[in-house]
């Protein structure tokens, strides 16, 4: 049995494949590729249990086979051959030799049976959204995915079909992001949890070209370029948001984007190392931002130029937590709607995109005075 | 007691004053800069008490103080104020104060008493080299300077003054690098070893303009632009590397660089863990390349064209070792030359640059079987 393939083909269709598999596994066949070669189209499947990627190509072939090769090693010596044309042959049932111009490499093969079956998803209830919109709302909303999985469901980004438009949610309790594609609208809702993991991976995957997905009951299927993402998605009911987010906050704070974030970074400098709080003090177009650490006898205190139109207030946030926030809003202004100091403030973006909609929620600390 | 500077020239000045600023050490005076304002001019000092880094700049003062100031927090406040005017006021014995348009920052300082002293070297024996040059040399050898430190000399490099010309020489005992810059001849044979650590930090100084450099028994000072930088020199006395060197390796083997370095690149990935070897079996004008990883079941053959004027021969080598000699040549050709398989081979490039002369000496390692 042999086939023939392009080095640099190959390179390039391994090289979107091999994020699937994981770096340490104690299930070994985890750590290959299955090679499923049939009617002249090579398939390459890899999996983590978790995700899956596939992709197909065409290639010269004899004849069609199903083998397990060692990923790693495979794609290192494939991307390590430049630019030539790989001629593959099974020597035995557990060997295949590759051969270029100068050069000829040996490799074990494993039996096919092994290789976990990759779930099947039903290509059904199709929603296709562009790349570049698709990669604004994981941009946007995925740093606020929480670390901790005492609540499953946070660990993971909310996809909402509704009819407002397709909402994208994340939380770790201490922030929530709200972002809404309105170009997209549905009848039913449906709400889907997608993992941490699925979304780092999809964001590497994202090109300008549109995505296609589609859910089942327990995993979510995505459609980018010639590739298929399969992930598992979190069985755990997502928290129900909405009653986090205050309807009215009535007082209005307007900055200059980038003055405030390099406030507030040059806040950090300052914050106690367990504490992290930058104080605001706010009076009518004056904002002044203050920070201290007493454990090294420094402290911080700046104005900036603002709009606001309210009440006199002070009001403690995390600098990190702002910090991160502030870093995913490309605006020229931002606005902070407030309501009182131990309430959450609602930090928005002076003009969204047309057809989009994105909140960042973020929750005060109290000041340590 | 006041001064003004801008930010971004006191910026530059720090940034190259802080690679002297130890990351984590017990001893916390080594993790400030001392500043010493003296009739308009200021002098930062940082140190870790084997090298120290010291520059100068004027400006504008009404006194002069010796102070103590937290190195990265300054740095970094610096850094974040981007471009503007900072007023900087002592208002205690512990405090001072920076101003700019817009915020004011207090950071705590510490007396000079307890800073270290920096040790003196005498300006005299003046070397100077071109920064390209004495950046070439490093950059050639210091890769193999030896971790190990049962000899402490192989932990730094050689600087070798001889009437051939100045050389740097390094070796961790599998391989020995020979640089001679024949520009600059030396009366008298001198040998200083200067440690590791400070070859990587020269290396981050070093400009296209001349470096003058002078010695001490115990110490070497670099004058870099506007920059000095002092390390203690590695009390050890060098081994006699002379006596390593083969005088006569009459078989000699000529490969194309690009060609050589790719095809050791993938013996890496069949080379076993623990083993990292490669075997080259030579006859005239054919090199057979071959790796194998029995673990795994994997091996690789290459064969490439070359020049050979010798007798047949099998040689084994670290993968590794051979490899990092190989990216250090820039020439497109490299010239093996060979006596037999358990003799220290010779590797050059075929047109060494005018007034220079490199070598890279490489154990073979004994081929298993």
């Amino acid at each position: 049995m042999e086939f023939k393939i392009n080095s640099k083909v190959l390179e390039k269709l391994l090289s979107k494949i091999i994020p699937a598999v994981p770096v340490r596994t104690p299930m070994s066949i985890l750590e290959n590729f299955l090679f499923d070669i049939q009617d002249g189209s090579l398939t390459v499947y890899a999996t983590d249990l978790e995700m899956s990627l596939i992709s197909s190509i065409n290639v010269a072939a004899d004849d069609n086979i199903k083998m397990v090769l060692p990923a790693k090693l495979l794609y290192e010596i494939i991307r390590s051959l430049g630019d030539t044309l790989v001629h593959f042959k099974v020597e035995s049932s557990s060997k295949i030799k590759l051969t270029t111009d100068n050069g000829e490499y040996d490799i074990s093969y494993l039996p096919h049976d092994d290789f976990p079956i990759i779930p099947k998803v039903p290509v059904e209830n199709e929603t296709t959204i562009a790349g570049d919109d698709l990669r604004r709302a994981f941009e946007y909303t995925s740093f606020a995915i929480g670390k901790e999985d005492v609540r499953p469901a946070m660990t993971g980004m909310l996809f909402e079909f509704s009819d407002e438009g397709l909402k994208f949610i994340t939380t770790d309790s201490h922030r929530l992001i709200k972002h809404i594609n309105k170009n997209l609208k549905f009848d039913d809702n449906q709400q889907y949890v997608i993992p941490e993991k699925a979304i780092s991976i999809l964001l590497k995957l994202i090109s300008h070209n549109d995505v296609k997905f589609y859910f089942s009951n327990s995993n979510a299927l995505f459609k980018i370029d010639d590739i298929t993402f399969i992930s598992r998605l979190i069985n755990d009911k997502y928290p129900a948001y909405n009653s986090v987010i205050p309807l009215v906050n009535e007082n209005k704070l307007k900055l200059d984007a980038k003055e405030i974030l390099a406030s507030v970074k040059r806040m950090i400098l300052f914050s106690i190392a367990d504490n992290k709080q930058v104080r605001f003090s706010i009076e009518t177009n004056d904002l002044e931002i203050s920070a201290e650490d007493n454990e090294r006898g420094s402290k911080a205190k700046e104005h900036l130029h603002c709009e606001y139109d309210g009440e006199p207030m002070e009001i403690g946030f995390n600098t990190i937590y702002l910090q991160e926030i502030l870093n995913h809003i490309e605006d020229d202004e931002i606005i902070f709607k407030l309501h009182s100091s131990t309430k959450a403030c609602i930090i928005v973006p002076s003009q969204p995109k047309e057809n989009e909609d994105t909140m960042f929620l973020l929750m005060p600390i109290r000041l340590n005075n």
